[in-house]
């Protein structure tokens, strides 16, 4: 296709003037003139107007500024290259030497576009005053550039390891299919410009053109770069929920068992509050994982607060009411289940002679019992949700 | 209604041409230049001054940025489709072989509206520089589209389960009655375009003609999507008071129960406080369910607070003072009900032996009656209190 | 006065078409034609140029949207009908048949208008592109409309109870009291199109025209609804300094005194922060009551922790050191006292046999009593502050 | 000067009509076209092209909408009274009876303006849509008004009894020394329609003109009203000091000492956080005191930690280690000197008694005296830097 | 080069009129017409089509209003100075002593640029309605000013302490090479305006003229004042982490070395948390060190609960199960080096007791020991860490 190549070489910065003749100032202002008079700015220019126009155009990426998840909010810089031929426009340039040139002023038709899924609404794009070019043989190029911002649901199930989908859609506004036609000149998003952001790598890009709709699709895949996240809230909650696993190791004497995990139920309520901020409050596709995270965090932790409760209230239980039949045989299984699991290690004496005289179970020997089974079941379940996490924003 | 046809039709892209002669740019031009000539942009289109202007009109909803609940706004994108017959503006298409064309100049008349219950004050929209395009039989069609920012009260008693209910209004500014006369095309707001918003659910449209005033009413029914509120805000509140409730179980000689009280009523005012930064500041049509909910539980837990304090002064004070007569009868009574109402539990010797010697009652005996029988109380209000709460936001 | 009847009747949405011939597309154009031509834009339309202009205007209020007290900006939605009489456009109506007729553009004289008191800056408001309509009797009536931010200065002293009066001052800009005259239509503020707001209540408007300055001022007094401020605020801080009494309740053998009265006093202090941050920083005309209560209950506060320490100082002190004369006096006196009051109680035999065997008094019975004096001082305070609070806010 | 008389006389709202004969609307219309004719809105007024223009100037402030200590800028509202000689734009007017005439449009030259510190960029100011107003000896009086952001560097070194000194400056853009001479007409700015602002107080205003460049800086010296701080910030950090002392007449034998200090120490902490966020992030011309306060509180906090525990260590020391010699030198040299300091005090014999059997030190005395003289000594350097920062705020 | 000196000359404040002859307003006025007559806006001022043009430019800086490091945007006012020959605007001055003239409409040739990396999208800045000068050799001379946002992606590793490297491109929009020709007059950017701004220090720029583009980079560094900084967030950390060091020496018969611990481990996480909102969150070049440090403080302070806890474990087990070999041997080399590291130190009496009777040692010696040798570990790592953290900023 010889057209396509002309807008190839169009492009902005390569093309160069080659060898030719002077041209005087009086001589390009006439024909300035005469070439851009009676132009009518309403009419598509084609000589036969049943005949489509096809436009032609890419877009240039500079900046991605934001991506806002709360807001559901791409905002990104760029500018399109939008050519077309105007066939009222075409001039034989070896006649007077003139092979191209520039006009600022609304003197000639231009298509109209929108952004179809624009955030800030249903506006079109024809306000701008980029200077167009105008070449020998008809093609004209025009270069509008905006600061756009697309509406981009996140998905944010995966958060901090998410990875988005957005699209910028351009469509002609007013024209129908049988008068406009856009062509996609490169089938990705042109990057020469492109200032990488540090809070998110674009990945992939690619353009589609609509199936039955006069319009381009350029998409854009970003990933999130997690560390920051990872330092500032994954691996505080894991230090915190494994604090609140400490407190099966702090002795029922020290009287500050309880205290100790209110607090650190407080703190894990606290990370909950803040991070839910920095989500959006959807639930579709899915909830954040990170949220349901936290949220089983919480719940382990308030379930140690009640386990810590209990215990005490062994250890607090005064002798003279005898150990029930239930909690001796509960006493008895649980040391003998931890003693054939750890029979590799050195069966200590201890444990061995607490075994014997069985009778002589009292109330803080279940507690203490209570207390190393429930650790072990807490920590059992700790590191399932947390494996569990990991498996799910992984995969 | 022939005419309501044509504008169907007319939709934007759908319309084709049908199979017509070639015309050329230059008669194209003269045909254009003969016909918008001598239009004045003041008078409205009709060929008799004291006929009314049919104005058809329907909105095109492509995006619901947000529903801002504190200030009482809510953000949408979308267009207008509005079309009315301008009566000079009318050819013979089979002559020319000219269908329709567009124009993007204000060179000829154009309804001016203005969005009634616009949030950003009430200016006019005919500022828009959109394409309109003209029909052989005066049909005028023009797509203005734009951010539309409008006051809509929430109602947010049922908060996070709420509909809420907003109405875009739209009428001629500057023509009465007699003028303009705005006919809805469709009853129902269109959604061809519309994307899906996480947090909002579009239930529900309609269109409503004004009475007695050229008016069209557009009203949206939205949803909102309560998970995630639900695992953020109701689930860790129920779990606080669920904790709060654990204080009774804490044996009064671990020393941490009024520390452990006051901790948790402290956590449910930072939830309250937190939350109620994403109320409105309204107490009209009714203060939210969730605020009244969050303040009977930092009710609840103060008292609490004062009870585990009642209760430990009876665990502390010496039994050189006699116990009353009225704690003595308060505890016998109270083991009698307890025991009636779990009687078809075992009775086992411990409550026995307590009962039988009456006399020997003890000031810590008090307290631990006093601690029960608070504990069961408050577990009663509390579920009440939530019932009653999920009956409301439910019903 | 004949002329404030057409004004009137003159109101958009009220007048018709009273039954009059037809007037076709031309002859309307060439009427437009012929009364508009000639106009200078900068000429005051009288006849004679050393009279006056009347102008006459109302406001309609249609949509209050917030008052920001900590910037001190009330920005409200609404729009001016302004209305004046044209002497160079009038004509016979009964001639041709036409008796209105509107026009958009710049073509005849305006008054040009400032917001006296604009948050945003002293700019004009005659850059509207407002339709305006012009009778046969040369009266024409524009209806700018816009999102007005007015500077209102809060007075907060009775927060979250207080009523707030706003002005919104519009005088000609450029014109002398010579040149134009303006006159109230409505002594009051219209609200045929109000939208109540949730927040704030309007009371009561009223219009007043300036004395010696051709400008009005349109006034307004706001009324904030208190509940949401009542239940998340005043009542959680009233809930805060009742348990901060409960301290006194709590026995000193507990431990815990000490940890739980600063517990509350940083709860308290927290809650000054929160609330100090959505008042103007301003002592200007006065310091907002609930700023001073919120300090005076963190005195309170801080004033208990201190009696707390001291009482415990009392608890701790060996009793090998003798009770000294002036606190056994302290003990006997407070005793007394308490007996008098309480004299309507049983006098039961535990005080008593205190109160005989007075050597006996020992270090715990002067922290005890201590504690008593000072638990009765401090609710007397409390109450007393909280009424004069109430007082202060409610007269 | 005959010329400032002009001026001062122009001033809007005091010129009045002086008798003079009628003056119809078309000879009225026919003098405008006349005089405004031909006129180039590029060249200067002067009748000879080497001569200057005097531009005379004064500022009407009308409110200060705020002061961004953060930001570095001051927002105010007002006009600038801007007034010149067109000495083309002269007329008799004795002899058509018209003595000065208003004009919107850009049909005549005006000078254009900066302001040279805007904190928005450097943008002229005539794009303004202001009435202008010309009186027959060619005095051309225009009077743009707008919302002025300007840069301003805060010196918070004494917040919050802080005074800022900002300055408007304001100068001809394009135009040279020798082409227009800016002259103000008042020394200082004009204040009549200002509105008194809670926040800050207007002290002292200045008008100085540029030695060497045609320009004008309007200074504005402004003083913060501090009670809002006082009451919510100063005065709670004193209190959270004082509070901080108690430690010391917390008995040892309660066990709260070290979670006391620590909690207290947490509050200071907080309140440093919170009170940083309100100042600018900058070292320049100096930290402010408050910060620096605050800082040396939270270190006074922490090292009443450490004596807290230190002071611990001494109490738990079980007294099988002997009290070495230094501490018994430490404990009799301390009870000397408050002896000799409390000489005016009563000596009771529980001092002496102590004294004389000096053998019988225990480590618990050890404790004692060092809380006793740790508490002074922190009490003293709390006192000093409390006033030092009083002094530095006052002087 | 003779023409840089006229731009030179030109500079705005300098240039005065030489001695030359008087010029009437008329004369000006068809001198004015004559020159400007018939000049086509959109053709390059040269009189061989083929010529380039070229365009001297700097850049004035006048303020920098904020550096964000979160978004990446860099705020700053200022202007450009643009100058070039328009050949078709020259006349002799000597002739009819005209020598300069300012003009402010769009009547001539001026170049379009763009800012290459501006934050707010790729828009042309020729919408300024700057005035413009022209002298009689044809030099025109445009000052465009605004406020400029560019990308500036931070670098905050080493925060606060960072130095950042930002860059305003200018290149011409619509042009090619072989069109304009851009030259930088100053190779840095000029501050003769220049207000300092409080919180970034600028501290060198540059100019560098694109290799293979007409594009100029106008290179500013900044350097952040950290002494705020160090105030409010360094000072305060190492102080919260010294504070946690405490703990080892709080006797463990204290019975609140948990509470300590924890609460001082919450404070540190809250602090982590307030400073990750001020950063970018982005591990692109590098995670900030500030970051790091804080993560590693708080890992630290969660070791050191571990440490708390577990040697808490061997003071409360009793001493009826027998001090394990390894324990004591634990003991005896820890001593051992300890005595030998503090041989300078006494050899008081007490360590050899307890070394001689090795046989006695308790559980509650073993965690003594336990609690030292920790201590002593913590504290290097502390040391070590911060130690790594000051080069890691500093070099």
């Amino acid at each position: 296709m010889k057209y396509k190549g002309c807008v190839v070489k169009l492009i902005l910065l390569i093309s160069f003037f080659e060898g030719s003749n002077s041209v005087s100032y009086t001589d390009f202002d006439a024909f300035f003139k005469n070439i851009t008079s009676g132009k009518n700015i309403n009419l598509r220019p084609v000589l036969d107007h049943k005949s489509k126009v096809d436009v032609h155009m890419f877009f240039h990426l500079t900046y991605i500024q934001e991506f806002d998840e709360v807001e559901g909010k791409l905002s990104l810089s760029g500018y399109f290259n939008i050519s077309w031929i105007d066939q009222t426009l075409t001039w034989n340039s070896t006649e007077n030497g003139i092979e191209q040139f520039t006009l600022e002023e609304h003197i000639i038709w231009k298509p109209s576009f929108i952004i179809g899924n624009s955030y800030d609404g249903v506006t079109e794009k024809n306000q701008d005053h980029s200077v167009m070019r105008v070449q020998s043989n008809g093609v004209v190029t025009w270069t509008p550039g905006d600061n756009y911002n697309i509406v981009c649901n996140a998905d944010v199930s995966r958060y901090p390891f998410d990875t988005q989908s957005c699209s910028l859609l351009i469509l002609p506004w007013g024209y129908t299919f049988g008068e406009i036609n856009v062509i996609p000149t490169y089938d990705y998003v042109v990057q020469w410009w492109f200032t990488e952001q540090h809070t998110w790598e674009l990945i992939e890009t690619s353009v589609v053109k609509g199936e039955n709709l006069p319009m381009l699709e350029f998409s854009m895949k970003l990933k999130r770069y997690p560390m920051f996240y990872v330092l500032n809230l994954i691996l505080p909650i894991c230090l915190m929920i494994v604090i609140n696993i400490f407190v099966f190791l702090l002795p029922p004497e020290s009287g500050e068992r309880v205290g100790y995990a209110v607090t650190v139920l407080l703190a894990i309520a606290v990370f909950l509050t803040i991070s839910s901020e920095n989500l959006p409050a959807t639930s579709s596709p899915r909830i954040s994982s990170i949220s349901i995270l936290l949220f089983a965090d919480v719940c382990i932790s308030a379930f140690t607060v009640l386990i810590v409760i209990l215990s005490l209230r062994y250890y607090h239980r005064k002798d003279e009411y005898p150990v029930t039949k239930f909690m001796r045989g509960f006493v008895n299984i649980s040391r003998k289940v931890r003693c054939e699991v750890c029979c590799f290690r050195k069966k200590n004496e201890k444990y061995y002679s607490e075994k014997e005289n069985e009778e002589q179970i009292k109330w803080t020997d279940v507690g203490k019992e209570f207390d190393i089974v429930c650790g072990i079941f807490i920590t059992v379940v700790v590191f399932i949700v947390h494996a569990l996490y990991i498996i799910d924003v992984a995969v």
